[in-house]
């Protein structure tokens, strides 16, 4: 399965309707099952380095379906996966993209938020993807 | 003045709702004042090597202020900027890119379809961005 | 708004009279509110490797809205966006970038300066930044 | 012999008096004798695409020693060195580089302009080039 653009505009219109409440001007990037890009939006007065930064989380968490703070964790000096951000074109491995999932628990996509805190971006993106089950 | 969200979600929709009633896939792009990617939608079953046409396209009207297929027509080998198309990480000069103005002409921002014809493109193109005078 | 040559060419001559006063051969760069290249002067005797330092620093400053020192306190293991440096073509986030405000504190471009030790870079910037207030 | 920071300022001047004086904004890029950066300036209202294709002439200008619409003229389809333009990250093969020379006749840099016309910026690139003579 793959997510349509009716599941796409509703999480991308969940996830901006959040970031308005808290006042926070985020980028909002959607990819689909291939980690291509589906949607995109960015709220006025937003960081303009965060369109990317937007872009690359989700990019993230669907190509390791994985919240991407997860993948953080072990990207550290030392870590396993040490400097794994150097592949595909630039990862980014801290918190605000996490995969989408229907409601049968199959990946379709994934959101990746960036302009607030990691803890404010992350949370963003979770509520979003949660906002079509 | 640059794009602001409300007017990209007023041209991205206007063109969303012109590529269903026309039966045409497409994938939208909007740009700002700066260049830099606003707003992107992948509609369902366009094609994948249209989101990046549909970005550059949009790219190349604003970094010239000109319709895309215009650029096009001096392009051509022996034409006054044959292989322009080389710089700023590529250029996409045959129709669908087009500048979006505010009600006092000033340029905003512009606009890249990409996934029908090169007419159909230019044509939800135009349409979309005069939306909002 | 944003940054007009007149102000570029003050804040530009600002640094580099500071940098010359100081023999510290520096590389210059200055770009508009959109993050696009608006100025740069690479004084004689300045580090080559300098020149696309500079126009990073001053991307860098204008993608975030801060000086890059600043973003550099946060981008080290185990920080909150470690690793972002691999984002948007590459961003430098040590000292010597500083976004651009006009007389009402608006953000209209950003400076970058690379050529001396960091401290002596963001001085400089700072310093010239400040030159149209 | 290279190129120095006071050539280099008398050159962009002239660069920039000329386009003015001809209502023309356009885009100044000058390189030194090793086609590296030596400075930047883009005029109020310039196109923003014509930031990197002013960087490009002008390094190819010096990469070859040769205004850029000289080049043009081979590497059409069928020319001799057709295609040469996806070189070097990019080069522009149409007018608006030019060889920045000395007293002597020693290559000590290049210019490359565009906003204008190509009949435009190759004139603009020449007299100002022509200026330190």
């Amino acid at each position: 399965g793959d997510i349509t653009v009716d599941q796409t505009t509703a999480i991308l219109q969940a996830a901006e309707k959040l970031a308005r409440s808290r006042n926070i001007p985020v980028n909002i990037a959607i990819v689909d099952a291939g980690a291509n890009l589906k949607a995109f939006l960015r709220m006025d007065g937003s960081y303009l380095g965060s369109i990317d930064v937007a872009i690359k989380k989700a990019k993230t968490a669907r190509y390791f379906n994985i919240p991407t703070g997860e993948l953080g964790k072990i990207t550290q000096p030392g870590g396993a996966i040490y400097q794994i951000e150097l592949s595909n074109d630039g990862l980014i491995t801290f918190p605000g993209g996490v995969p989408i999932k229907d409601q049968q628990g199959v990946i379709i996509g994934a959101i990746g938020i960036s302009g607030g805190s990691i803890e404010e971006d992350h949370q963003i993106a979770m509520e979003a993807a949660g906002s079509i089950l």
